[in-house]
């Protein structure tokens, strides 16, 4: 098939990403200008320099990096924007660092039409703006048909560990610590896998997505060095997550099934496909773990933010058996809850 | 067609990467502590917290983004996972930065072989360990076959910009200052586009790549605040580059062409292809603005550093026709060199 020339063409081209567009020359320039610039625009990034340039004091810097491949791009609550601020936000807030500056790397699969590339961008400005921090640097490679999927997004991001987070680590768990989550919980992963479209069910459920570093300011402001832990539940959920620690920190962790807050969307369609919510993904919840005298003080904190409005106490940290993560459902003995294994929910972020 | 099951299948999974390698469970964590954790070791990146801490002095940072799609993955010279950290610790060396911290964000394709990401991830810690600098954090995703192009990386970097540099910048570029570049040009994209194998054209061309912040300390110390401006002229060449500095800065470049050196085997390729070596990427070239008097001892500092061992002159800046780039061939008028336009080297990095 072959295609005309002239206008229409011309119209296409415009309207589309083309191989052009990360050729390093003008029309990659245009791209940049016309669509990243303009939805970022900060002094940082507009002096367009090979790297922005960040000040900073003396101090531990977080610095953190992760891919978005979520398909589809828009779900019900947010898109690929939001997840890839968002993301690398709650990274850095699980440091207990709050955010100075992101980066953003686009790689744009040929044909993906320029007005998708705009939305994106713009929900990924209006989340930073949210979480306070400002996208200073940036880059735009393109792919052949057949060689992406649309479009992928990296965001890589600095924050400043605060003086009372410095010893938080997966690490530093320790028996005794009461588990709190700041949230329902699987409410990003039911979202994408039913706006996917192939389950022909429908719930109203809609993504958790959001970012989580002012809310970890809080609870440091309240209880400070008696946070021991804090980590965001997200692929393998939070039962893989607590696997994760218990084994970095050498201790068991118990958590009380009946006390995990799950919205009835997400329990209802989690039962007809089989699946647990403790394994499907959160993008807009903390796990702290915080010594037990400071427990209650740690959970008004977060219940009187507005991103912990539903945070619950799940469970408890003990010596044995170590390195495991067991549900008590009340009735009839504990269950090992083992990390996930296979992908029930592939490219959910 | 239907798979078997039994030994012969569960080779093949080992082999190569599936989706369940991206799910964040117990296949993901096998992977990252097989591959990555045992490349990449160091205590930083140890810890496998959600971010790596990095502790920082009171100052500038640089902070940049690449993602590296080059197809092929090997090529003479180097590698995709070469490309990354060096393209990286060059936009950081470009501020004057010497690397603090790498990132890296892994969007692998499903069925790639193991054994290919094995040989990706060690060839980014041996160019990082060249570089200094160590890879701290990091992320892995895995989308379906068809949806990526086996791996793609997303390298970000920070860097402490040294005092002397810091006024440098695209728009410090002023009349008078003589423009060198660190060696040969046109190296990376010549040999990219041999190793494609699909222009039925053999020369010994290698690829440039490799780490320049040594290079810039060096300069730096020998002229430190008569450097204006630092650029690595990757996609769209020295032309683009040059054009964007030009833009930058409201001044004129000229570049005298005989002086530009360029290696036989990228020359004869270029001719018969019909490209401008001035067009094509480098990835291991430097192009510094210097203020005249300091030229020559620049020049000296560049050509007593291994990587800069080819430095030339090249050409200076001018205030008009400010904006844009001329090249002079010692006969005729000048003629303009503007910005790439299209794309005759489509995923060179």
């Amino acid at each position: 098939m072959t295609r005309g020339t002239g206008p229409a063409r011309d119209r296409d081209r415009a309207d589309v990403v083309t191989m052009a567009h990360g050729a390093g020359g003008k029309a990659s320039q245009a791209l940049v200008q016309s669509v990243f610039a303009r939805a970022f625009a900060n002094p940082a990034l507009d002096a367009m320099g090979d790297a922005a340039l960040v000040d900073v004091p003396a101090g531990r810097l977080a610095f953190s990096t992760d891919s978005f491949v979520v398909s589809p791009l828009d779900f019900p609550g947010g898109c690929l924007g939001d997840l890839a601020v968002n993301g690398t936000v709650n990274d850095l807030a699980a440091c207990g660092a709050t955010p100075l500056a992101l980066s953003a790397g686009f790689i744009v699969e040929e044909g993906f039409p320029r007005s998708e590339l705009e939305h994106q961008a713009r929900a990924m400005a209006q989340a930073a703006a949210r979480a306070g921090v400002a996208v200073v640097t940036g880059d735009t490679k393109v792919v052949q048909r057949g060689r992406g999927d649309g479009c992928y997004v990296n965001t890589s991001g600095i924050g400043l560990v605060s003086p009372s987070a410095l010893a938080i680590s997966p690490a530093a768990a320790r028996p005794g610590d009461r588990v709190l989550v700041s949230g329902p919980i699987g409410d990003h992963g039911t979202a994408v896998m039913l706006a996917r479209g192939e389950l022909g069910l429908e719930a109203d459920v809609v993504s958790d997505t959001a970012a989580l570093a002012d809310l970890v300011q809080a609870l440091l402001g309240a209880v400070g060095g008696a946070v021991h832990c804090l980590r965001d539940p997200t692929r393998g959920g939070v039962a893989s997550v607590l696997n994760e620690i218990a084994a970095s920190s050498g201790t068991a962790v118990v958590v009380n099934e009946r006390d995990v807050p799950v919205r009835d969307g997400v329990r209802g369609v989690c039962e007809l496909l089989g699946l647990d919510p403790l394994y499907v993904a959160c993008e807009g919840r903390m796990l702290a773990f915080v010594s037990p005298g400071a427990a209650g003080a740690a959970l008004e904190a977060m219940r009187a933010h507005p991103m912990g409005a539903g945070a619950a106490d799940i469970g408890y940290v003990t010596a044995d058996p170590a390195g495991m993560v067991l549900a008590e459902s009340g009735f009839g003995g504990p269950r090992v809850l083992d990390m996930l294994v296979g992908d029930p929910l592939p490219r959910i972020c």
